[in-house]
C-alpha cells in the first residue's frame, strides 16, 4: 500500500486544483432509466412498485407498508445494547437539533409597519434509507428525529426490502423511536418517484431526505427538476484532517480509514506540517488495515489518498477552504483559532479526541452533510432543513401614509401603475 | 371583461385540485439552447460573452463590467425623490433582514461532548437583474442588501444592457447603496453560465440569485445540477386574496390588478365568503383597468383568474394551504386568527392596509418568494440564503469515555468497523 500514497510536499498553489480535484460525477446515463422509472410509476402506482422490487430487489411483495405491529416487534430483535446505544444518540441529535429552534422574528421596520418571519414545519416529509449490507439505522435518526423536532406533521421512510421481504429491526426500531409515521418497503428510484407523485398506499411528499446509490442520486436530482425539495446534492463522502506534530498519528490513521471505507470513491486527505507524522500515518495505517473486514474497499479508496505537507499553517487553511471538505478534523496546538478561520466545510471536528465516528453517531450533530466541495454554498442538513420561514406583515393605517410615498416612487420607477394604484386608492380612502 | 371571470360558489373538495391548477412549465425545449451556451461560455469565455450579447441584445460590448465612476455617477440620474425612496426601501430590509440574525447554538449534549452550529457567509454570490423595460432595481435591493447583511465577502451583478451598452441608473445607485461589489453588462443564460463557471472578467460564483425570463429560469435549473446552488425555482407570480364583507373590494380589485400586471401568465384568486364583495371586486377591477398602461397585459392575466366565493373559512383555509399561494392577502374580520392556520405561503399580507405592494418594495420583508406551489417545501430569500450552518465538535478524553460504548455499537452494527476502530485506539490510549 505504500507504493500508492505518496507524501506530497508544499504544492505550489497553482497545482491545488488539480491535486485535490475530485472524481467528475456523470448522473446523465442514468436519466432515461430514472425516466422510464418515472413513468411506470406515476401511470401504475403501486403495481409498478411491486413490479421493480421483483426485478430489482427478486422479491415480491403483496403489501408496500410495514404493519405497525412489526414495527412495534422490531425492538425484541435489537439488543439491549444497541438499544441504549440508539436511544443515547437520538437524545444528543435532539437536543442539538432542538437548540437551533429560532424565535419568530419580529419588528416594526417603519412606524406602523409591523413585520415578522415565522418558522413553518413541512407538512410530509419522505426519507430514503438505502438496503445493502450494512441497515443505515444512524441515518434514520439523523433525517427523522430533526423532522420530529421540527414539527412535520408526517415523516415517511422508504427502504428496499431485503431479500425475505422485510426491513433490518436496527431500522425500524430507529424509526420507531425518533417518530417516524410510516414504513415503506420500496427502494430505489422508484421509492424517489413514489414519494415524489404519490401513489395509492404512498403518500407524496414535500421535500425527500436520504443518501442512495446513483440511481437515488439521479432521481432525486430529477424530481428536484419538478419542484419537489431535496436535502442536498449527493457525491462521494470525504475528510481531510488537518495535523501538525501534536497529533497522534494512531488516531489520525483510524480517522483516514474511517473515511475510506465508507465505498471506493471516498476522498481521504491528510494536510500537515509535520513530515514525521506523515511518515507514521502511513505505517499506521498499514498495520491497521490488516484487521479490517472492508479492506478491499480501504484499498481502492486510497488510490486517490492524498497526504501533503505543508509548512505554512495560512496555507494549509487556504486550501482547506479551496476543497470545502464534507468532514474536517483539526488536530493542531491552536485547533481554535485555526477553526475560526474555517468558511468553507460541512462539519469540524477539533482536537485529538473527537473522531469524525463521533458526529456519524452520537454526538449530536447531523451526519447528512454536503460533499463534493458543496460546503462552499450548502449546509448540512439541519432544523432548517425541515421548516419554511414565512413571513408576514400587517400595516396600520398611518403606517402606510408614512411608507405609500415610497411605494408609490419605486412603482411608478418601475413601470408598475397597478402597483401604484393599490396603494393610492387606499392613501385617497384616509 | 365580465365575461371572463366567473364566480365560482363552494366547489367541492374533490374539484379544488383541477380549479386551481397552474399552468404547466416546460423548459425541457430550451434545455438544448441552454446547453449550448454552457458550451460556449465555457470553451471562450469573455468573448462568447460578447458575442451573445452582440446576437441577443443587439449590443456591441467593448468591456464587460460597469467601470466604479459609472456607478458613482448614476446617483446625479435618478431623482432626489427616488433615491430617497430606495434608501428608505433599503433601510427597512436591512432592519427586517438584520434581525434574522442568530446567535450561535452552543451546548454540551453530553458530559464532556461540547458541540455549537455557527452561520458562516457565503464567499461569493452573484445576482442577476433582468433587463427589459422597467429597470428592476427592487430585486437589487431585495437580494444584495441581505448578502450584504450576511457577511458576504463579494456580490457581484449581473444585467443585460441597454441598446447604447449601459445600465439602467436606478439598478447602478440601488447596487451602490446596497454593498453590490462589482457590476456586469451581460444578461440571459450566458450571464448564468459565467456567474457558474467563471470567465476572465467574471468570477465564479457559490450561489446565483434573482428572477429572469425562460433562458434564465432553465439555466439556473442546469447550473444546480452542477452544484452551484440557486435561491429558487422560479414559476409565475402570483396572489391570493381572502377576503370576507369586511375587506374593500376597490382595495382588493387594486391588488389583484398590481398582481395580473406583472405578466400575461400571472395567477389572480379571491376567495370571499361574501358574494357582494366578489361582485363588486369584478365592478372595480373593471373600472380601475382602464386607466392602467398595461392593460394588455392584465387582461391576458385575468383569463385564469379565480373568483371563488365560500360559505366555510375554515375550507377557505385548507384550499389556501392546499395552494400554497406566493403572496397570501387576508382582509377578514379574524384576519390573525386566520394568518396562524395558514401553513403554506410565501409571504402573508394582513389587513384593509397592507397591499402587497407594501412588501414588493419597501416594508422590509423580501419579495422574493416561492411561486408554483414551492411555498410548501421553499422559503422566500432571507438571511439565511446568503449564509451556511457549519457545525463543531469538540470532546473531551472524559467525553469520548462516556460515549465511546455508543459510538462502538452503532459502528459494528452498521457493519463499520474502522469507525470503531477511530475509537477504540482512542479509548486504548486514556
Amino acid at each position: 500500500m505504500n507504493s500508492t500514497i505518496e507524501i506530497i510536499s508544499n504544492p505550489p498553489r497553482e497545482q491545488w486544483e488539480e491535486l485535490l480535484k475530485r472524481p467528475a460525477m456523470d448522473s446523465d446515463y442514468l436519466d432515461q432509466a430514472v425516466e422510464d422509472i418515472f413513468f411506470a410509476v406515476k401511470r401504475n402506482g403501486d403495481q409498478a412498485l411491486k413490479d421493480f422490487t421483483r426485478t430489482f430487489d427478486g422479491v415480491q411483495l403483496t403489501t408496500l407498508e410495514v404493519p405497525a405491529r412489526e414495527i412495534d416487534a422490531a425492538e425484541q430483535q435489537v439488543s439491549p445494547a444497541l438499544q441504549q446505544a440508539i436511544r443515547t444518540a437520538a437524545a444528543n441529535i435532539g437536543k442539538f437539533h432542538a437548540a437551533q429552534k429560532c424565535e419568530p422574528v419580529m419588528l416594526e421596520t417603519s412606524p406602523g409597519v409591523r413585520c415578522w418571519q415565522k418558522a413553518v414545519p413541512l407538512q410530509r416529509v419522505g426519507l430514503y434509507i438505502p438496503g445493502g449490507s450494512a441497515p443505515l439505522f444512524s441515518s434514520v435518526l439523523m433525517l427523522a428525529v430533526p423532522a420530529r423536532i421540527a414539527g412535520c406533521r408526517e415523516i415517511i421512510l422508504c427502504t428496499p426490502p431485503s431479500k425475505d421481504g422485510k426491513v433490518n429491526p436496527a431500522i425500524l426500531f430507529a424509526a420507531k423511536i425518533s417518530g417516524v409515521t410510516r414504513v415503506f418497503t420500496v427502494g430505489g428510484a422508484q421509492a424517489i418517484a413514489a414519494m415524489a407523485f404519490g401513489t395509492e398506499t404512498i403518500p407524496a411528499v414535500n421535500k425527500i431526505f436520504g443518501p442512495g446509490n446513483q440511481f437515488v442520486t439521479a432521481a432525486k436530482q430529477s424530481v428536484q427538476k419538478l419542484g419537489v425539495a431535496i436535502d442536498l446534492p449527493a457525491g462521494p463522502s470525504e475528510v481531510l484532517v488537518m495535523a501538525d506534530e501534536t497529533a497522534n498519528a494512531t488516531f489520525v490513521a483510524s480517522d483516514l480509514l474511517s473515511q475510506a471505507e465508507h465505498g471506493a470513491d471516498s476522498q481521504v486527505i491528510l494536510l500537515t506540517t509535520s513530515r514525521e507524522l506523515a511518515k507514521e500515518t502511513v505505517m499506521q495505517m498499514q498495520q491497521q488495515m490488516v484487521q479490517l473486514p472492508r479492506r478491499d474497499i480501504i484499498e481502492q479508496s486510497l488510490q486517490s489518498c492524498k497526504i501533503i505537507v505543508m509548512d505554512s499553517v495560512a496555507e494549509m487553511v487556504d486550501m482547506v477552504n479551496d476543497y470545502a471538505p464534507e468532514h474536517l478534523i483539526i488536530s493542531m496546538t491552536n485547533t481554535g483559532k485555526v477553526a475560526e478561520a474555517i468558511v468553507n466545510a460541512g462539519s469540524v471536528f477539533l482536537g485529538n479526541y473527537t473522531p469524525e465516528s463521533a458526529g456519524d453517531y452520537a454526538s449530536g450533530t447531523n451526519h447528512t452533510l454536503p460533499t463534493n466541495g458543496f460546503a462552499k454554498a450548502y449546509s448540512g442538513v439541519n432544523l432548517d432543513s425541515f421548516v419554511r420561514k414565512i413571513t408576514f406583515q400587517e400595516i396600520t393605517p398611518a403606517g402606510l401614509k408614512g411608507l405609500g410615498e415610497t411605494l408609490q416612487q419605486m412603482a411608478e420607477a418601475e413601470n408598475l401603475q397597478a402597483h401604484k394604484l393599490a396603494v393610492s386608492v387606499r392613501l385617497a380612502a384616509l
